[in-house]
């Protein structure tokens, strides 16, 4: 298989080509695109590749890992090249006969493709992994989700940001804003991501529902969602409320969330910490309880690697479940 | 008048004093008292005062600024001084004979008083400062928080742990826990404060439901809390969806908000930010839009400062009240 990575440079685009490696997914061959990257050398199974500019001919699969402006700038040269392009931006998501997918929850979506398969919203993904057991024993109504999202959400700047802050304070400096984001990140939380859209929300925070309706096969399902960046390296975290269709035994979703795909249920009296989903690709749930204001609801925390399984991984599991339940 | 302040050497005590000396309250008489801190000098109002052990005698009114045990252990003896007791700690808010008060939600209630006059939670006062404005045009059925609260919650030791782990980190040294917090709190976020009651909240995000059905007298007022500490120095901020009985119009709810006292209201593009709150007693609340799931839902986020607002300043507002509305 001959796969290419669009925007190889980036934290998702190494991180894929990271993923790749420990999935022993080896392409035959292997190419790297960028813009201002071009030029620049990233290793894969012990071998150097150097960055170039994007040209898709011959290959079978493209891995998009840039913004949404760049990967509509390039889908008609990939479509010409006749690659699958499974892209980690916002810019085909909603599109009708793009599948948007999460493996363990939707997988079978993959085969709806007509080129394009699109990759969720980082906390969507985190958000519904943790909740997916429970949608399985009674399908969810509505949520309310807060999140507590890490800086490397806003991609390497955001990291910098954080840490160059950081380090100012630490020398009793002044600190200033390194352009990161809209306003000082550390010892600070900034309840504003993404753009407003004409109902006040922000279009990160829409992600949730929309996103969630489509991979959930939940047309009806409303979400309020609050998003807030939080002075956190790695892994968001996301605070759930939910009311199920159903009445559910506490210890039933527990039970469920016990032998749940790819998370990890935490019993009292621990509960789930970015730090310790960060480099991993399983999402930790814990702080499970009954909802106090919802009539069938159920609250829990949870965390995860949203540079992992919040888009590289998935983005790669994608790939995997398509190659092993090809038909 | 004749004050007392128990445990004045704290980061409430302290900040009741410059509280007290900014609202030009200057007693007749002051004392300090503390256990560890016996000894130390501390200023007010250009005068050193030195921490005592506690002895009540002929004093008008003490402020309790210590710990929930200690406020009981010392409760017979500032009831024989005959002074009233203006208490910060969680010991006496559920009795039924001790009003739990915010000024400029219940502060008729003072009067009920019969020696002591509790002093809410701090992310209780600050949700509550926040939604008044909403209750006034319909009372609140239903609410779902999240927080997002400063390590100064936690007292001295939580403001050092996070000083000492981020200077660490700049440092480029392993981050050790110098046991502020049960886990690494730079970088990271704890979705547990206080320890778990039976059904497995803790006793923290229970608080917001059992205090505010007393303040604001709603006895049916369902509240589902998650209290989680972030990595910010000062200042708590909540994310919050509320349920109302009535259905109210947006901008009713703005235009309510920004005529309410002790709360700033913020328009779009700006939101609340612990940064901007620290310091000051006003309470921002921003991001006010139509909540998604509740049939009268709005949802909200706001920010205070919950060693002021949320503690110190309310605590000497309840006296000031006291003083000023005496029948």
């Amino acid at each position: 298989m001959k796969i290419g990575i669009l925007g190889a440079s980036g934290v998702v685009g190494r991180q894929m080509l990271e993923c790749l490696e420990e999935r022993k997914i080896i392409p035959e061959e292997l190419r790297l695109f960028g813009y201002s990257s071009v030029g620049q050398k990233i290793s894969f199974n012990n071998k150097e590749y150097i960055v170039e500019k994007p040209d898709f001919t011959g290959l079978d699969v493209v891995f998009g890992a840039v913004g949404a402006t760049e990967a509509k700038s390039y889908i008609e040269d990939i479509r010409k090249a006749g690659a699958l392009f499974i892209d980690n931006s916002s810019a085909f998501r909603y599109e009708d006969d793009v599948p948007l997918v999460i493996p363990e929850i939707n997988g079978e979506d993959v085969y709806k493709h007509h080129g394009i398969i699109a990759n969720p919203n980082c906390s969507t993904i985190i958000a519904l992994m943790a909740i997916k057991a429970i949608n399985e024993l009674s399908p969810i109504k509505s949520m309310i989700a807060s999140t507590y999202q890490a800086v490397s959400g806003a991609g390497i700047k955001g990291f910098k940001e954080l840490d160059l802050e950081t380090r100012e304070y630490a020398r009793d400096e002044e600190i200033i804003n390194h352009g990161g984001f809209e306003h000082q990140i550390v010892f600070n939380v900034l309840a504003k991501i993404g753009n407003y859209t004409d109902d006040e929300y922000t279009k990160e925070e829409m992600k949730m529902e929309l996103e969630g309706r489509k991979i959930m096969h939940l047309p009806e399902l409303n979400v309020t969602c609050t998003c807030v960046r939080v002075p956190v390296l790695r892994s968001h975290s996301i605070s759930i409320s939910l009311n199920t269709k159903d009445h559910l035994e506490l210890a039933a979703v527990k039970e469920a969330l016990k032998h749940s795909e790819g998370v990890r249920y935490l019993e009292l009296p621990d509960y789930p910490m970015p730090l310790e989903t960060s480099g991993q690709d399983i999402v930790h749930v814990g702080r499970v309880r009954k909802d106090r204001v919802f009539e069938n609801g159920i609250a829990l925390f949870c965390c995860g690697d949203q540079v992992r399984k919040g888009a590289a991984s998935n983005a790669v599991q994608i790939l995997e479940y398509y190659l092993k339940h090809q038909k």
